[in-house]
C-alpha cells in the first residue's frame, strides 16, 4: 500500500521519520511505566523486561496487525526492543529513584500518550483508513500498552477508569485527523495534537477530572483502587 | 481470495448481505452485554463504551485476523462502531431499565450468539477454510467478545463455564457447515443454524443444563460465582 | 514468502517436517498443562478443552500472526486441534492419574518448552526475520501458551516469575539462531537447542534457581502463590 498524503510533508521531515521519532520516545516512557508496575508486583528481572516490552509495544503491535502492516514495526525494528529493554533495566536497578520520580513519570506518561496517539493516527492515515477509524487507531496505539500491562498483572485496565486517559488520546488523534483533512503540514499538526493530548491529561491529573459513572453514588470499592495507585 | 459457494445464493440475498445483517444485530446485543458488565463494575462512560465495542467485536476481529481478512470488518466499516456505541450509550443512561430486562438480555444474548456463530461460519467458509475449522471459527466469533469482556474485567470467562454456551455456538455453526456441504440455500441454513443455537442455549438456561466437571463433587466456590451473576 | 536457508537441510528431513514434529509433540504437552489448570479451577468439559487448545496453540498463533503466516498453522492444520483435544479429554477423564504424575508433567512441560522454542525459531528464520527477532519469536512460541492459559484463569502468568522459564526458552532459541548462522545442519542444531533449553529448565526446577527481584527482601505474598502451585 502506498502511503497517501506524503506530498504534504516538508522535505526535511517525512511522515515516516516523524512517526519513528514520536514512537521511540513514547516507547521509552511506556516501558518505564510497565517496568515500574512489574517491580511493584515483585516480578523477577525477566518479568520486568517482558512487562516493559509489552507496555511499550502492545498498542503499536495491535494497530499494525489490524491495519495489515505485518510484521509490526515494533518487531521488525530492533530499536523498539532496545529502547524497551533499556527502560526496563534502568527501572530494575534504579527503581527507588524512578519511584521517587513517580509523579514526573506520570507526566512523562502523559507525554508518551500524546506521542503514541499522534504517531498511530499518522500511520493509520498513511494506510488509507478513513478519518474516524484513523483517530480510533491513534487512541488504541496510545492506550493498548497500558491495557496489556494491566491484564498481564490481572488488574482491570487503569485506562478504562483513569482521569480522561483515553479521551485525551482521542482528542490528540482528532487534531491530527482534522489537520490532515485540511492539508496542514504534518509536523505542525503533530506538535499541536500531542500538546493538546498532553495538556488535557495533565489538567485531568491535577484537577482529578473524571468522566461520569452510571448511577452516580460514589462508594469507594476495592475495584477503584487501581486508579488511586496510579495517582500516588 | 474469491469467496466460494457464492453461486448457491439466491439473487435477493447474497452471503455478504446476510453476514452483514446477522453481524450488526449480534453486535448490538453483545454490546449491551459488555456495557452492562462495565456499568456493574462502575467503569466511567468511556470504559463502558470500550467494553461495548470489545464485547461486540472481539470475536469477529479475532476471526478476521486469523483467516487473513485484514483490516477486519469491525474496524473497516463504521456501522459496527456506531451500533456498539449506541448500545453503550443506551445502557449507560438507561441501565436500571436494561438491568430490569436482564433476563430478556440473556435471551437477546442467546440470539446474538446464534447470529454470530452463523455469520462467522459463513465468512470462514467463504475464505476457503475446511468445514471443521469453519465451524470452530463460527464458535470463536460467537464466544470471543464475551471472553474479551471478562478478561478486561479480570473475571474467568463465563463462556468457559456457563450452561452449554460455547457448545450451542458450535452446534449452530455445525448446521451451517453441513448445510453448505449439502448445497442447501444459505439463507435457509442460516435461519436453521441460528435457531438451533438459540434453542439449545435457551433450554440450557431454563433447565440449568451443565456440562460435567472432572471429579464431580460440586462444592460452590467463589470461582463459580461468575456463572451465577449472569443468571440473576 | 519464500523460506530462506532451505538449502542447508538434509534431504531426509526438511525444516518443515522438523517444525511439524516438534510442534505436535510440544502441543500435546502444553495441552496437558492447560487442561490440568482448567480441571483444578473446576471448569466444565468444554472449558477444559478450550484451555487445552489455548495453552497449546496460543504461542504459535501469536508468532504466525506477527510474522504474517496467515492463517496460522494451528488453525489451518487439523492435527494441532486433534492433538490438543486428545490431551484435554485424557486429562478430563484421568486427571487423578495425570495429577499424580504432576512432577513428570513439569518435566514434559520443560521438554515442550524446548521443542516449541526451537520450532518457533526455525519458522521465524524461514520467514526471513533477523536473528535477534527470530530468537525472541522462539521464546514467544514457547511461553505464549502459558501466558494465555494464566490470563484466561485470571492469574499473573507463571512464566513471568517461574524459575528461568522464559530465559531457558530464549537460550534454546539462541542456540538455533547461532547454529543457523554457522550453517550447521538443522536437525543437529534443533536437538542441541531443545536439549539445552530442557536442561536449563530442569536444573532450575531441581535447584529452585530464580532470577533476582528488584530490592531483594523476599516476603512471601499472596502473589507469589502461582509459582508455588506449579511446583507442587
Amino acid at each position: 500500500m502506498e502511503p497517501v498524503g506524503i506530498t504534504l510533508v516538508k522535505k526535511e521531515l517525512t511522515v515516516d521519520h516523524l512517526v519513528l521519532i514520536l514512537d521511540l520516545v513514547g516507547t521509552f516512557v511506556f516501558a518505564l511505566s510497565g517496568a515500574m508496575a512489574a517491580v511493584r508486583r515483585r516480578l523477577d528481572l525477566f518479568g520486568v523486561l517482558v512487562l516493559s516490552f509489552a507496555a511499550a509495544t502492545f498498542g503499536g503491535i495491535t494497530r499494525d496487525l489490524l491495519i495489515g502492516a505485518v510484521p509490526p514495526a515494533a518487531i521488525n525494528d530492533w530499536r523498539y526492543l532496545a529502547v524497551s529493554l533499556l527502560a526496563g533495566i534502568i527501572t530494575f536497578f534504579r527503581h527507588p529513584t524512578v519511584n521517587r520520580l513517580a509523579t514526573r513519570v506520570l507526566i512523562f506518561d502523559a507525554a508518551g500518550l500524546g506521542l503514541f496517539a499522534v504517531a498511530g493516527t499518522h500511520k493509520a492515515l498513511s494506510y488509507g483508513l478513513n478519518p474516524v477509524m484513523a483517530a480510533l487507531f491513534g487512541m488504541v496505539t496510545g492506550i493498548g500498552g497500558g491495557v496489556a500491562r494491566d491484564v498481564l498483572l490481572t488488574e482491570i485496565p487503569v485506562v478504562l477508569r483513569a482521569e480522561l486517559y483515553a479521551l485525551a488520546a482521542l482528542a490528540g488523534a482528532t487534531v491530527v485527523v482534522c489537520g490532515a483533512a485540511l492539508q496542514f503540514p504534518s509536523a505542525l499538526v503533530s506538535v499541536v495534537g500531542a500538546a493538546f493530548c498532553f495538556g488535557l491529561r495533565y489538567m485531568a491529573i491535577r484537577n482529578s477530572w473524571k468522566l461520569p459513572v452510571a448511577g452516580g453514588h460514589e462508594e469507594p470499592t476495592e475495584e477503584t483502587q487501581g486508579t488511586r495507585d496510579v495517582k500516588k
